[in-house]
């Protein structure tokens, strides 16, 4: 069974596919209810809300599919500003022709990661292009949490003399999904970070009272956010490439690809700006966890201009950029 | 300007895309923030949340764009649910070679439609995909709002003998837009209903108690919207053929067409179940709305078994199922 074009004009077949796949996965008494909108329970205190689209190639990579990364990816949005996720929307764009099966098992997947997680997916929408007018299946979710009072996380926390640190190695998610695109056959051993790090992070957060920001080093990897970081605080960011935690085998292949692990993006790793006292025992902390046993201080941030230095291993500086020239699309 | 892979790798150009284009129309605080995800004000009360992918073929049709219609769709589901709209979320797939003036015009629709309904764009997402794995710009938009408490609408609020009312002609933006797709050029005299229509269903339930539920007949057309409403209150919906409101030249045009005007979208309709007492006040209370002076009673709510029934004008029944075998693709 394939995707039709009627599957999208909103009458029987629209029904019946959102019944057989999209209800059947995520059994939620709102989806359950057809309303035009969700009403959802009382929310106490701010609301916080973020919205991703994946359109990732190819759909599936070592480690992960579009529907895991779906969830993790705005799950991830919304933990890293401080919030609990709490609800998704999914918003889904098939392409006429997609197999109904690949279709099912990325909807588990979905369903998978959001109970992993601890989200509900609440409201949904399906619609459907020409064959050649998308590839395979696009997904949007967007997300609400809530925002604790007691939070306190933006730029205008961080100080000079504050740490950077990362939950584990870097540049993981865009190697496997390079690696699984040019057909290397990396992909056995080289696996995507893609996860949800939101009960990490408000285990993080509980216990932790110096983190300053957060932020998850997604698309054009730690450099790219840290620009983004420095711009905003007008502080510099001063980072060792030693101190960069990556995996030999995920060296190797962008030794091979010719390109630099902090441009890299990832799926399950979050930049920490947390108080220098509280550092170490951060890092003690964030290496408990499943793969971020390479968790680490990177870097240090230092009175300036919104500049990103990368100190090299032979004593040499260099001023880090936001990702550009090299494109690399559909990485998530 | 065209839009460049590189406009989606989140590095510089996308930094650059989003300053350019959308906060420039946008123009909001939670935008200004750049935080992964924005924190919104306290809610009081139960929140509300509906999604919707937009795909619409052309992205400009007479009487709106697909930008407007991204707006407009999600406000109404959410106030057809009995919500008020408040924030809304945007998500971009854009083609390569998408041209950047295109794109702001549409970015600006949006902001005009937003502004025109009363509701803040706080969140946002852009992404490219490669030149024919697209169709030009494809949105997504979600949308929150807050539920008062006292609003008790929905199915199980529909009783016999209640009365189905709409707010004006039907099957306009269907016919909009198919006739601009085969460039028939009814454009002059065919304008799409869409728009935002939160503020008069605001203006309904204020002054209206005993409206028991609302929907957008959008894709799928009123029948199939009925349809829906029958299964899931197992009543017969019975609607009069003649009374439905068709303006003359959208029949002409469907006659052309060969096709039946209560299967056609709508985008800016909304059919409301309410107890017949109120129904010719109401009925009033509609036609005084910009576009609204054809907006009638079509039909009432039976005992029955989820049927549709359609009484033609020379006597026969019609029992009408949802849309079906007519595939009409990319119609929002």
């Amino acid at each position: 069974m394939k995707i039709l074009l009627s599957h999208g004009d909103g009458g029987s077949l629209t029904n019946q596919l959102v019944k057989d796949v999209f209800r059947t996965a995520f059994q939620d008494e709102f989806l359950e209810e057809e309303g035009d909108a969700s009403i959802l329970p009382n929310m106490s205190g701010r609301v916080a809300v973020s919205t991703d689209t994946f359109v990732i190639d190819p759909l599936e990579f070592p480690g992960g599919d579009i529907g895991k990364l779906a969830i993790a990816g705005t799950v991830n949005d919304l933990a890293v500003s401080g919030a609990i996720p709490q609800y998704l929307t999914a918003g889904f764009i098939l392409e006429e022709g997609l197999s109904i099966e690949r279709l099912k098992k990325i909807v588990q997947s979905m369903a998978h990661t959001a109970r992993d997680a601890g989200v509900r997916i609440v409201a949904g929408d399906t619609k459907v292009v020409e064959r050649g007018k998308g590839d395979g299946i696009y997904i949007n979710t967007t997300g609400i949490g809530y925002y604790p009072i007691e939070r306190r996380l933006g730029f205008d926390q961080i100080q000079p003399g504050d740490c950077i640190l990362i939950n584990g190695g870097i540049a993981e998610h865009a190697v496997a999904v390079l690696s699984e695109r040019a057909g290397i056959g990396f992909s056995e051993v080289l696996q995507s970070d893609c996860r949800p790090l939101n009960k990490m992070i408000y285990a993080l957060l509980k216990r932790f009272h110096s983190v300053r920001f957060m932020r998850d080093p997604t698309r054009g990897g730690i450099a790219t956010t840290l620009k983004e970081i420095a711009l905003q605080t007008k502080m510099d960011m001063m980072i060792q490439e030693e101190f960069l935690p990556v995996r030999p085998r995920v060296r190797g292949a962008l030794e091979l690809l010719g390109m630099e692990p902090y441009y890299m993006a990832n799926e399950g790793k979050v930049l920490i700006i947390a108080a220098s006292e509280e550092a170490d025992e951060i890092v003690s902390f964030l290496r408990q966890f499943p793969d971020q046993e390479i968790a680490g201080r990177i870097g240090t941030v230092q009175t300036g201009s919104g500049n990103v230095w990368l100190k090299t291993p032979f004593g040499g500086t260099r001023n880090l950029g936001m990702l550009s020239g090299t494109p690399l699309p559909r990485i998530c």
